[in-house]
């Protein structure tokens, strides 16, 4: 790819990003539209254009962006969305700090090499600026040992800064005299097989209250609610066809035909088929059957499929904290306590799972990802190898007259690769998320978490290596069968050609990628087509603009690969080092606004997700340092042996993060929830609070509830 | 080494054993002696021949062994010395369980080959016995093959019964409803900097009469006692030596002369130069003098000399298990709170060391004795090649006439190299400890456990590998030097050869060792002479027949090497089988004797040492596997991939096993505790006791002592 057809991708990606901007300020303002610019503001009850409805300046969204707190942040999007920002701050920081000392130091150097062009006449001009023009044993490749230091130091510096600050955040969001009833709860797994003359909730508070005598308030049986979930997601749907066929019905008299008309539907598959009857009827018919029916399921669900897990809840948060960090029973595959999450990310049908159970399941995922990791690599170099426009000309000749047409080729040749690289790598995160599900994990957070920490060794292997790799596999293939030991060597040496690939890369993901997000176009459309042909209750209304949240399962992942891009480019060609400043500096502006005003978090970690974070940025930096030392040695640099500190560093440095910091964010420590909250928090709301949606029903007597709760339950269904 | 040598040996070591075990039968009867064979018995104030003062019988004492329960142990010696017999246990079921197969199946089928006779005919007695005489490729092998797997299976099933045993032993221990002060107290390390308006001990009791306000007692601030030790110890000296002078000046009257006389002393170096003065006033004043100086020394120390750690009392020892297992500070670095050891086991000196100190100084430690273990490898494989007999008349032609003698050859050669072996040995384990101890390990049993892994570690790289290697590694010099691919199968090879070495190695070992530590004539000989000569005072007289203990951090890795090299050979030479039994069967009988009558233990880790055996035996059940699959390998077996699954079994194993079990021999499962003790305790006197002795003189007022503690410190001392 030469200088033109990469400036060209980088016009028309900037072009579709300021086209994109100007159709956000513009929708934006209209009043309709509130609600798919401003939904995280509405449903926070606030209004949407507070204190700037005169305003023309189409650049405001960018001045409340870089004027807001992080308080604000918290405030509006929670602790989660606050952490993301302090890794895309900190990303913005070794990036700049590092392009301060590397463009001015070795874009001169590289560029006055007399280098390689002699030799090697393909080099353009951007190829010029990089490590690769350098010659061989240069002294000048000691500019390249400082630089790759400095960016080393840069990241540690800002990384445990960074740290320090994301431990403060988790610690004040925690010490807040606030009652978040998810730290007043733990989550107890593995209770053993129930004694014959026991209750399992009699087991429970037995065994709790006996150890927490003052602060045990009670506890909650998990049950298989597989069962009592279908019944009621059928009623809940049927109650919104009710609502939609009631809207339907009071429309139809204000229209043309004086006499409103019944909606009716047909009883058969998907509503297609079968007779025709008068819907608001048949839907009436309907729920009060399943209202009948689920809360005969409720009764059997809450008495005969009690299993061994449950949920316990303590008066005192310190108890609470302290409860799920010791070790209750002295084998470990009985009465383990975790920190229970929020109720709304609870994974319900994981709680009851074995410690054996959990282990097995969570090897085998281990080696399906494995394999996955390991055999997409195959395709994917195949992929990349063929989607350059030159290989296709080889391969298929007969698309030659169109490819030369300039204009064609060019956009070809900027667009291609890349195309297929993005389109292969969206199939990917449900797949991973579904595993980690499988894995046993209880927690929707943590699911994702691991989802993404999957799905970024996916990227880097594949997509780093494999594109590296295969790039340069279909061209020098002979070379690789004469000798075996070439592939290190290989990679390194077919990096600096590979630059411009990924700058191409870096610079389409994030101006179209942002435009899309900030501009919302998607979303806008699909709202204002539903509004007009599908929706007609309020609630319809409010599902179609519905934000969701900011996709840490995808999103951290994408970031990470672009800054592992960058961190590895760093040295060998620096002038990737602003397009990775761009990247994150714009990113931070966009879903700043974003988490201010439209998107809505649909969990609450306390910023569990930064060790991922950090250990990926540390596995990144580890990557560079040994790419360095790899493309030393290609380049035979006498003195390559003095990068070796550097990994060493890295590990004791990420060791010593880990030992300082980690536990925090696996346990909260006593320090930080020994203030009690202020009023006495009130219990019965914490623990209904925890109860799912397919239990709660108004109908059923909290006080039958409770007391099934505690009647006889049958050992046979237990374990 | 032939046939004969080997008996020889045998005989040589059988005899000793005799002889040393009449004798004790002989001595242990005299009055006389009742301190050196009951001291244990004596200390608890029983009557050292309760029940059996008129036998005859010389093997009572077994009898008495086999009788004793495991409860009898766990009353005498504690819960350790019951562990450590659960693994003599273990390895004796283990090695009966396989010799029971193999002795059966595997000598006929190697003894019947047709086998290597006719290619060489070094083989004698005992190697025809061994897997070397089957041929390769044999299907004989499938035999071996079977043993393989009947071993490994045996050990997984005892191992995994001794661990739940073990388990339950602890649990038990530390459930009994007796008051242990340890389980009072809880070490807070790394205490951060001081706030200006504190001392020390405010800054401790409101950090944690915060967190824990219904079950805080008080705390205690470690302070820096290296100069009040030295008072307290010169004091101590001169006090001894008070009593010596006076118990001498009171026996002068009693003897010829009517007047008794003063004895004298001189004041210089040791007591040999300088004036000569009258000893019971000289020593009379010194005490005095040092009293005045102790009492300012305490005073100090106690005021301003604390450091930055603590012990901390709680009145629960529900709550002392809970505060060790949580985690206190979001930084960990900062108030870090473990388990409290028994008082006598703490090491006061680690206890201030800082959390990067200790992590620095393990590092170091490890790497020191990484370097140990492997450069002390070739010394020991040259000394063991040099020393076999034959190698010693080819370097030193001038001992031929001395060795070609018949008796003093056989004897040379039985014991010759493995004296080497043990005097070098023997040098070792104060070196390990000293190293653990340097490692910022805060309590005696732990700095034992991790002496005695360093230990093992050694002994199995050096003394076996080592050794196999080295012996052959003479032989063989030119055949390495041809194909450096070649130690593994050398290895390998050369197995059945070393396996006569080792066994005369293991019968010295045990015949010698144990006839020494049940005759124990060593004390006995050192005791009577210092009644004699040294001892006038009761004290005196108590110190020199202190018996010690059981000497886990030798005694361990000891049994530890003979079960691995017996298990690594139990299939190649089955005929080791018996050898190993009779090795553990007695040091069952003669330690039980010891633990019943004699040996005194010096600490109580409640069975924490058990994790470390179970590890050992663990890895050397998978040394044994891979073993066994390289000289399959070397016997041409076409079969030997059927293999492979053993190692990963026994990983598999060794991961649930310590899933299961293993946390808890860190902490307390609160499940054990949650009974508290049935009298209220005394605080006061939990509290007194972890008093170290330096500090707690009887001069100094109680209160005033408290009231020290929480006067003025100055920040300026304290980290």
């Amino acid at each position: 790819m030469d200088f033109s057809s990469f400036l060209t991708s980088l016009g028309t990606s900037f072009a579709i990003f300021v086209v994109l901007m100007l159709m956000f300020t513009w929708l934006s303002r209209k009043q309709g539209n509130a609600v798919v610019y401003y939904p995280n503001r509405i449903l926070k009850g606030m209004d949407p254009w507070e204190g700037r409805s005169g305003e023309r300046n189409p650049f405001a969204w960018i001045q409340e962006a870089i004027n807001s707190s992080e308080q604000d942040v918290v405030n509006m999007s929670g602790i989660d969305t606050a952490v993301y920002f302090v890794f895309l701050g900190t990303a913005v920081g070794i990036l700049v700090l590092a392009s301060l000392v590397l463009l001015p130091l070795l874009l001169p150097v590289a560029d006055s090499d007399p280098g390689e062009t002699a030799s090697n006449g393909t080099f353009n001009e951007l190829d010029r600026l990089s490590m690769g023009h350098v010659q061989p044993g240069s002294q000048r490749l000691w500019a390249f040992v400082f630089a790759t230091y400095w960016v080393s130091l840069v990241t540690y510096y800002l990384l445990w800064n960074a740290y320090v600050h994301v431990s403060d955040l988790r610690a004040a969001a925690l010490m807040a005299p606030i009652v978040r009833p998810e730290q007043f709860a733990v989550i107890v797994k593995d209770i053993p097989t129930l004694p014959q003359d026991q209750t399992r909730k009699e087991q429970v508070d037995t065994f709790f209250k006996e150890i927490y005598p003052d602060t045990f308030y009670r506890s909650m049986i998990v049950t298989d609610n597989k069962q009592v979930n279908k019944i009621w997601e059928e009623l809940e749907g049927y109650r919104k066809k009710l609502a939609h066929a009631e809207a339907v019905y009071a429309k139809s008299r204000s229209g043309s035909s004086p006499e409103r008309t019944r909606p009716t539907c047909r009883t058969g598959l998907l509503g297609l088929l079968g007779e025709k009857v008068d819907a608001i009827d048949h839907y009436h018919g309907k729920i009060s059957e399943l209202i009948t029916k689920l809360e005969a399921e409720q009764k059997v669900t809450v008495r005969e499929k009690q299993q061994s897990s449950a949920l316990v809840f303590f008066s005192s948060r310190l108890t609470a904290a302290s409860a799920a960090q010791n070790l209750h029973s002295r084998i470990v595959d009985t009465w383990n306590v975790m920190e229970a999450p929020e109720p709304r990310q609870i994974i319900w049908s994981n709680l009851p799972k074995s410690f054996y159970e959990r282990q097995i399941q969570q090897y085998v995922v281990y080696v399906i990802v494995f394999l996955t990791i390991v055999f997409y690599m195959i395709p994917i170099g195949f992929v990349s190898a063929f989607t350059t426009l030159s290989n296709l000309m080889k391969l298929l000749p007969f698309i030659k007259p169109v490819v030369e047409e300039n204009s064609i080729r060019t956009v070809l040749e900027a667009y291609l690769p890349q195309l297929a690289l993005i389109i292969f790598l969206a199939l990917l995160p449900k797949f991973l998320l579904f595993l980690s599900i499988t894995e046993g994990i209880c927690t929707e957070s943590h699911a994702i978490r691991a989802a993404s920490g999957k799905y970024f060794y996916f990227s880097v292997f594949n997509v780093f290596i494999g594109v590296t790799l295969g790039g340069t596999l279909f061209s020098t293939f002979k070379t690789i069968e004469k000798d075996p030991n070439f592939i290190v060597p290989l990679l390194a040496s077919s990096l600096p050609g590979n630059a411009t690939f990924f700058l191409t890369y870096v610079a389409l993901k994030f101006f179209v990628g942002y435009g899309l997000e900030l501009s919302r176009m998607i979303p806008l459309i699909i709202y204002h087509l539903k509004r007009k042909y599908v929706c007609k209750t309020e609630a319809e209304l409010k599902e179609a603009w519905a934000p969701g949240d900011l996709g840490y399962g995808t999103r951290i992942p994408a970031d990470m690969l672009i800054l592992t891009i960058v961190l590895c480019y760093s040295v060998i060609a620096p002038i990737i080092i602003p397009f990775g400043v761009i990247y994150f500096a714009l990113g931070w502006l966009v879903l700043r606004n974003q988490a201010l005003k439209v998107l809505v978090p649909s969990y609450e970690s306390y910023g569990k997700f930064w060790p991922h974070i950090y250990t990926r940025m540390m596995a990144a930096l580890i990557l560079f340092q040994l790419t360095m030392f790899g493309y030393f040695g290609v380049k035979e640099f006498y003195y390559t042996p003095l990068l070796i500190p550097l990994p060493i560093c890295s590990l004791i440095f990420a060791y010593i993060c880990k030992q300082k910091f980690h536990q925090f964010f696996q346990n909260t420590a006593l320090e930080v929830v020994r203030h009690e909250v202020k009023d006495l928090p009130n219990m019965e709301h914490i623990y209904r609070s925890f109860i799912p949606p397919s239990l709660a029903s108004d109908k059923l007597d909290d006080d039958q509830f409770d007391d099934a709760m505690s009647q006889t339950s049958r050992p046979g269904s237990s374990v």
